[in-house]
């Protein structure tokens, strides 16, 4: 089959290599369609992300949909023909985290495209089965992709216990900030109110679910969140943007006894925070790592109809063209949300 | 002020009395819309509910809208002249339920329309002005006063802990049941099966927020949810209809590890619940009272736009034809939901 | 090796069977102590309980501590002569119930002692790695035996969320009843009521953590429970006794928006149970089923001090005398408690 | 009356002042024991404490006990004679925070010692009848007082959601991080580690709960926690010290999924904290202010008679030497932990 692989840094080849092999356990997916994430432009420039480095050449892409083609022998709830969606990472479900209902936190973890292990940037992928969940006909292969990222908006509402008629501002519209806008509409939210330096991403976020926005280059945080709230401040920040000053922000934004989400990386690891604004409005602080059991509920969602995460794609590439793919993620970044790449 | 007062057991009559003095942390209402809850009907035809007995003529009704005449000397935060919905019970704030922040459950409430307190069937009542809660522009008067029903619905979907994405069932499509749907279709659930006996409840059913309907003159309830939720059972199911069979019915609905709300009061109190039932599956059951910390919300529920919850009005009276409203409630049980009462 | 085989209905013998083979990821253990229960009596008596039946001859005993004697190569956070406790249940970590943290939910578990699956009244067993938890030195092999009913006590203070200084009622003074007795005084609850009909019991209750009890031959529960709160009512209702009017005790006995937890199984299946109750005191009722994720606190409570489990061990058999172990248990339940059997 | 005034910056005279007017809905208390707090030496101090300023002559001290001397006409549920502890913030029972059931977050609290309102170093002091909890017999005047810290420690462990068996560690042991240490002990942790850089604190701190010490003059933090929790981490992380480095140390001490609860004020408002901890640990941080619904369950747990508060008075006055105890607490910081001042 053919597969993209990262041979070296900023070197991606295109290269013919073995269908994998199917354990009894699993499904051989045919992949349809896999977006492009930040993690993986990080490897590709990069050649590693915090603690994982890439030291063989490697397939990345781990937001992947597709067909089921053949079906491991001990799998009873899926069959050949079936469209799904793909959770990236197969967790060891016998330690302490697993066992504890937050098997994001698993040590053991497998997941796609993060080294040493290969991703969806290929034709084929064998994944276990329970990692493997069908979509609606309605749903196509782009959306079913994107399962993956909005499943972490899924999990920041969920862990920010969003709930329905309040007000939730998001720091930072790239497709992070995007998917958790559109999970805050599902949600019920009364006012979301998306934040970002640039104005194509706030036009983005009000067709993605933001009710409001705030551009910092043109408007200032406080000044707007006391207008929209009367005041009061949001039930829920969530950061996304990875970015100190949005991280503060969301201390000043939010209201007495409301929460924060913390779900952005910060390049700068250690970013300085009113401990007097934890204290006095007694604030509840939630990091927020990838997700878990989002994804029957995310499906479910997205088919709802009341969001079209689509739009927030804005290129498309087929396999062989993987490599140009990253560079544009990298070159254009102003103009790029969500690229797509088609293996097959 | 003209008033209509329920002088004795079934008999109504329109009186004139003095409009209330109104206290310093008291806001004047001027009353334009009132909703007939079951809780009226039942004091007009049995003149008790429960422990609660008429023992001298009162005024009835609790969902109420208006507009605010006057403003007592200690109120800031409102104003003569806005559009307000009203939340009927005062409680005290100083027992050990107020303290937790589950108010409904203050013993020394003071809720109108439940003797001796008088309620909204007139044309000015005196609330304190904490339970006065001002309204957008585009909401009317009819889905001001519907906040109230409203609330209980919220109330059940919030100890229900509804998630978005998830399955809900609702036994009974009265008002509550209905009400109910509404607030699970704003909170983003997936399906929303209501059931009923009654073809013409289940038809307003769809109207606001129902997925799914099951009309058991017809269906079976086990079949259809198997059918429905693939054999799973549902999330949450919710007891509105003050039936056993539907209150055992939840129990057979809801899936392993899944929640139970009971909101309908059963005639027959004792009811034969299923302990193997309650344990095989873990499940978790809610006594729903009334509700707490609902208005708000609620208010940006409706406001929303994506329920319209005038749908389930069937009948409006002016105040001089309150007792005729009340005899329709009685009599035409099968196509009346909901009755408005305009007081001015 | 030996083992106590029931191969028919009361009919246990001892037969020489092989070691079991270890797997990768098991560890073998030399078995120490076993506890016997309620259901291997249950099983030993009528070939059955509920829809696990008996078609094959069966090894019972699930309460089982011992010595690791040899390691899966597999298995690296275990090492021989590590004596241990064992939890009986291995899950299959890939459901929707495992992932969501509630693996006591699997329907794949492989529980010991439940048909088809072999217990633990035998010399050796082979158990998966991540069910085998280590003891303290000081910590007896009876007592690592006992964490298994005792973590039904953890898991139902836990459920019904139990707060340092609250009050409890236990229905039922059996093995169960006092285990959550235990586990509530560690958790640090003020008042621990325990209930019984026979005084035996509610004297070994109070060794076991039980502040106050009531003895319903002699004692009226609602009086009693007015009188030990101030007619409040208990924060906590805990249900062991698998009877229909203890069961309706929880309800009558609980406070204003406290919580029920029912553990118990009534040999009557529905039970008639109080609507208004639920409703107008806001209850939240939880099923217990088995626990999940309380192994390393369970020890850990147990090994603190507080509480000395072992004091409900009322009889003791070497592993040659199971079947007069089960015909003690039959004959004798006024007397017996919890009986333990030491096959090596 | 007697009174010890604060006239201004360190300046505490004896003053003789009438003794409070009674409404109807409050106690007169005759003050028997009341506890210097670090606010009330920062109010004597700097004049300030925030944006809270000294602009009048004030009556310091807010942890209170005494007798009930006369009861308000329309309290029914106090007498006369009764010893009782004083809950010092009044709050308004009708703001959003009181009514969601966090009245620590009333912006129209009326706290003891807090400007504008007087305290409790006088001989009576009139409370609202909702604030004022009788205490056994058998509880001292001092821990009486004691029970307004305590409650701090009591509001961090349930916010911080401590379980029994779990691992706690507290950063500071000062009055608030040991009366936390007592909390979490009657709460059942298993391992209760405190930490200080002054020996004496860390010996009291043993006798008040601490299972565990680190003395950070000789011992490293991440080593000791490491050692102590064979590398896994603690399950909650309390900051009581109101230093940088404790609140750096909470995130690297706590385990994957654990909860950290920040109840220390920092001259240093900004601190710099791990964002990557945080996300990779999907901690959840709590913010602290003081506490709500805590005096019965407190006075419960105090009355157990598991910990002995007392233990950390290390100082006592009459009145009469108020100035006196302030200056000592100036000027013997490392010796003084709690001082006690006695009214009458």
């Amino acid at each position: 089959m053919k597969s993209a692989v990262l041979t070296s840094v900023k070197n991606i080849e295109l290269q013919q290599i073995d269908i994998p092999t199917l354990k009894n356990d699993e499904v051989l997916i045919r992949v349809k369609a896999v977006g492009l994430c930040g993690s993986d432009v990080h490897y590709y420039e990069h050649g590693k992300v915090g603690n994982f480095i890439v030291e063989k050449p490697i397939i990345l892409g781990h937001e992947a949909s597709g067909d089921i083609v053949k079906v491991g022998k001990d799998v009873t709830h899926l069959k050949e023909g079936q469209r799904v969606s793909i959770e990236p990472g197969a967790t060891c479900g016998e330690c302490v985290h697993c066992k504890e209902g937050r098997y994001n936190l698993c040590p053991s973890v497998e997941f796609l495209a993060t080294p040493p292990y290969d991703g969806a940037f290929c034709e084929y992928i064998a994944m276990r089965a329970d990692l493997v969940f069908p979509i609606p006909d309605s749903m196509s292969y782009e959306t079913a992709a994107l399962v993956e990222p909005f499943s972490v908006g899924v999990h920041a509402i969920r862990r920010g216990d969003l709930q329905p008629g309040e007000t939730v501002i998001i720091m930072g519209m790239g497709p992070i900030g995007l998917v958790t806008a559109a999970a805050a509409k599902v949600a019920g939210a009364k006012m979301i109110i998306g934040v970002d330096l640039e104005q194509n991403r706030l036009d983005v976020a009000k067709e993605m679910g933001a009710t409001h926005t705030i551009n910092l280059r043109e408007e200032k945080l406080e000044e707007k969140v006391n207008e929209y709230t009367n005041g009061f401040g949001v039930d829920l920040a969530i950061e996304t943007a990875g970015n100190p000053k949005a991280v503060q922000g969301t201390l000043s934004s939010v209201r007495k006894g409301g929460r924060v989400a913390i779900v952005g990386m910060s390049p700068q690891d250690e970013v300085p925070m009113s401990i007097s604004s934890m204290i006095d409005k007694e604030v509840d602080i939630k990091g927020i790592f990838r997700y878990h059991d989002t994804y029957p509920t995310a499906i479910e969602m997205l088919a709802s109809g009341k969001i079209d995460i689509e739009k927030m794609i804005t290129n498309e590439y087929p396999l062989a063209e993987t490599a140009e793919a990253f560079e544009r993620a990298i070159h254009d970044k102003t103009n790029t949300l969500k690229i797509m790449i088609y293996p097959s």
